[in-house]
């Protein structure tokens, strides 16, 4: 319970920031910035707890990395998901019902793009977060939040940045990204973080 | 003694960043960025002498988790409140007198983003600078400043993004906020920060 | 073959954001900000494997300070351009084959600009990363990553700042830079990382 | 002779940044980010053989603090001046002798400016870089060179930023300060510095 708890804060906050920067006249420089380091300080808040994966893609990674317990990756998934509804919800209420033009994708390059992005989120995940080799080290946390703000930098303009499909969900439910695109998020998600975790099995053979 | 300087040259250095950034033509993305690093650099210059707190609602979660000794509390809101009225009485003479208009907000979701902010920082400074599990890190410093720049960009044009009486005291005095207002964070960062003392305690019940 | 692989995903996804953020219509601050930390959560990520280097002038320095095996320089370098070239390809196709207009350089101070830039570089990555009085810390990722966000910031007017010969790959097959130049970088970036190892040998004679 | 070395190297490209991101059409958000930045990345790399202080007013604070050779504070200060110089000529033949406009200051607000920026400064990496209670932490060059970029953000329009005498010396040659106006820097710098080493040791009166 205290696992998801922290799951859903932490996917609230991510998320919130998410819609309240997003949804700006210029969002600019600000967004990529502000997200990546919304990441940050919940990995580095709740890690301790719960991992701090805030996102299904690396619960889904850290699963088959053998690190999450196969009982806990549904409601893990489950409290990420309310945690991007509510923080969409909230921040639809704060911004007095924005008028909000979704985003027009190419399917896909958006495909291309939140693999390869979500693949370097997971895989700096279980390098960074999960590795024999790195634990007790202080850097995690910015090492996984900036890998949102680089990918957010390098395609935002591609798939609109999400790499999660929780992130997806409220992307959807704020209008920012159309409801008939949200496969292309799940699917391209979950496939980036199943890569990162074969990955990172086959380069740390020895690390059970 | 120690202590209270220390908490005095911090929130001194907060708030005078708060005002020598946030009074400017165009504030943009740089006061964010400012003030969450003078949180940051404060925190690890300080917190080894008295837990670089710089913040009211940040005293108030330590002591309801159990980190900071009741007599301790009144001075440490002194110190922090004074060095807020020196920074801010500097800042108005180093910027000549500026004309400030105050930041007009709606009540209520002011009343949120300050709530939500506030708990997101208190939440962070009890999970990276007092838990147990988290104990020698070096990132405390890094999450808990960061938190205050991510708030600050989510919630800036909400309430103005104080998180902290103690900055409110000062955004008031620089004409940033309006005096009639002052009571909107006082109330929603203690409730804050006490809210996050509460999460805190559930989340870790034998980190005593 | 995993230190190879690892070299081949760290230098792919720095020449990634290289080619993404620098083909826009505004780059501003962003591109130096994005390599910079691209780099960094790839040295995070991958250091615990092969060092972490996405640089043909890096791995130089390290052979030459005497923490690569002669055998593997080849191997390296041959993966860092692989990377790079894969990068590039990937890059033009989702950028749609994009319109662009390579940097006109002055040959000696883009020489000088890329030989202090690639000196900072390697410096930076001898002492944070392979030096005995610094072994354990969590700071080299950060301290490497931004030595390119800062050089990137100084010399990009002037060089395009590469200090990688992979990345001047990188930005040759992307047409940010003319092919009749990338011999600067090559000679530059050689000389710069050779330079730090001497200076490093010198400053370090006890840390073999 | 590998202590001043290191100075002289950290000095060089403190100064190099800041005179290439400053003589530029629109140094905005870039400059102080940059700076900071410059000093963080040679911090962490020279830390561990000369302390890394790169600025007379810091080598004043560590030799009133103790942690100083006597011997050393003169060749430690004509290191950093030297390095200084270097770079200024430098950047002066990158950018082809530009057209620089100096800082007009007004004496007195410069003068609680850069005494107040040095302040924090001093402070900070004292309390981080060399007091019992934090050694071997991994944060100090995040904390001290995000001091200066905050610092620049606060107090740059008003004193221009230097903080450092070898800085204020760089600034004089590249005509961005008044050589008029170098007793300014040098004054408020060395007080600043000197301030807060009779601060640290009076909350750390065990630390010897």
């Amino acid at each position: 319970m205290k696992k998801y708890l922290t799951e859903f804060i932490g996917t609230f906050f991510l998320v919130l920031t998410v819609g309240m920067t997003v949804i700006n006249p210029d969002p600019g420089v600000i967004a990529p910035l502000a997200i990546g380091s919304a990441l940050m300080i919940m990995v580095y808040a709740g890690g301790h707890v719960s991992g701090g994966h805030y996102n299904p893609a690396v619960t889904l990674a850290v699963w088959l990395r053998g690190r999450c317990p196969s009982s806990e990756v549904g409601p893990y998934m489950g409290s990420q998901i309310a945690g991007a509804f509510v923080a969409a919800i909230l921040t639809l209420a704060l911004k007095g019902d924005p008028t909000v033009t979704p985003m027009e994708m190419k399917v896909f390059p958006a495909l291309i793009a939140e693999l390869v992005g979500t693949f370097a989120l997971a895989y700096v995940v279980l390098n960074t977060a999960t590795a024999k080799a790195t634990a007790g080290n202080s850097y995690y946390g910015l090492a996984i939040g900036f890998t949102v703000t680089v990918m957010a930098f390098a395609f935002g303009g591609i798939s609109g940045g999400a790499f999660n499909p929780a992130v997806a969900t409220g992307l959807t439910i704020l209008h920012l990204a159309k409801a008939a695109d949200l496969w292309v998020y799940l699917v391209a998600n979950l496939a980036g973080g199943a890569l990162a975790a074969a990955v990172f099995r086959f380069v740390n053979p020895e690390d059970k």
